[in-house]
């Protein structure tokens, strides 16, 4: 599992490199039309950097984005996950042959493939490796040109889903189709905020949250209508 | 400033070689002997990467390890800092000049030097940006093949100083010479950790943290008594 980066193909790292030119098969995630970009993406890295590869298209099993229950559902499609893929790499990977996913940002952080590949490994007898990979909180605190956490101060990394529930103190937001920071104009809180970091369309915008949430807002659904997706993430602090 | 990784060269991203290639001063800090290998690997970067450049060395300031008071200590500690990078940059980088920094890991985690280098350019008129670099906290995730997030779950970046105050769900530690987990042992919890990540010397321990807790805390000792410097990592978190 190759970490490749958050958008920017030149968050590859030498190793990721290394590892990318010495496997013989990609498997792919198609996640339909909205993702197209990011597979174009790993596509071009592929191209520049793969040597005598074969690519493997899977259709990711359909998920319930509003389940009642959100672990059971998680779990199952977990589950389908491990089928597709045991059975994916019994029919595409030769014996001793040399697979490899490309996995968006850092496999470290809210992603499935290592805990899909764990599981597979129990049924299908595999080696494998993990590469670790820049993360978009990194681009995001990149870019800003700040520090996740305050000097001697934690910071969580969290979900949308998660923000919804109370605020952590300083926090990074992944995975919030909702604006949910929107939740907290009341309180005295500074936002840095960027969406498809690291690509030509980058966005970034910062300041005290009651005042530039809204701008995001409008931003967001206004990008996400034009490109039909979008991928964002923030930083949310309190101003004192 | 440019991150370099948490120990192994090649986890140097083709943006931060980019970055290296085109700076012609490097200011390095010296932080005494018991750092020297570090001093090392950076040394050997710039070998392998560098093009036409100078490194000025500087002897960070001495800093008050057992404070009274930690965030005073630290903030007249900064301010010393400021001070000496901006004569430094002054002396040392010419009218239009290109300089680097380059930063431990990622330079948005527990590190300095987006700060003081903010503090420096309200000094002294440059253009800066950050490259962002792979953690420790992902290498640490990466050499266990986990994930630091359970699904859907959020974790924290903290310090073995704000564990001390108490447990704050599944985290990371970075910063810790006192094996904070200790105070721990108590607790149903499960731990990961690593040591010299990335380097030649790593070491890997996870288990149960009531089991291999007592024999990190006699590994840690043993490879510091020998190295004369030890930097480790660990995510903490509960076994349910
Ligand atoms: C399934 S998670 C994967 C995270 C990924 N493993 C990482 O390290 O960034 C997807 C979420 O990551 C964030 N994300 C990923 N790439 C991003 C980008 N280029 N710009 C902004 N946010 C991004 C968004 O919050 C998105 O909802
Ligand atoms: C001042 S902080 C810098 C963190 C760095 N910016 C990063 O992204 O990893 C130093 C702490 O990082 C952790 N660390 C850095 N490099 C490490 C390595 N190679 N192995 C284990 N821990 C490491 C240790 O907890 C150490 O006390």
């Amino acid at each position: 599992m190759i970490g490749i980066g958050a958008g920017d193909p030149d968050q590859l790292t030498v190793q990721a490199i290394r590892e990318i030119e010495q496997a013989r098969v990609f498997f792919v995630l198609d996640k339909g039309a909205a993702k197209r970009d990011l597979v174009a993406l790993r596509e071009g890295i592929l191209d520049t950097y793969g040597r005598d590869y074969r690519v493997v298209h899977a259709k990711d099993p359909e998920r319930d984005r509003r389940p009642a229950d959100y672990r059971a559902a998680v779990a199952d499609w977990h589950r389908l996950r491990v089928a597709l893929y045991t059975q994916l790499i019994r029919d595409e990977l030769p014996e001793d042959g040399h697979g490899a996913f490309l996995v968006w940002g850092d496999p470290a952080l809210y992603d499935s493939t290592i805990t899909l590949v764990e599981a597979v490994a129990q049924q299908v007898e595999i080696e494998y490796s993990v590469v670790p990979g820049i993360s978009s909180a990194s681009t995001l605190a990149a870019r800003h040109r700040i520090p996740l956490n305050r000097i001697g101060e934690p910071v969580q990394l969290t979900t949308g889903r998660q923000l919804a529930e109370g605020l952590p103190g300083d926090a990074v937001v992944l995975l919030d189709a909702n604006c949910t920071f929107r939740e907290y104009y009341g309180e005295d809180l500074e936002i840095f905020w960027g969406a498809y970091l690291g690509t030509p369309d980058e966005i970034l915008l910062s300041g005290p949250l009651a005042e530039v949430g809204p701008e995001i807002e409008r931003l967001r659904a206004e990008a996400r209508a034009e490109k039909g997706w979008i991928m964002d993430t923030y930083l949310l602090r309190s101003r004192s």
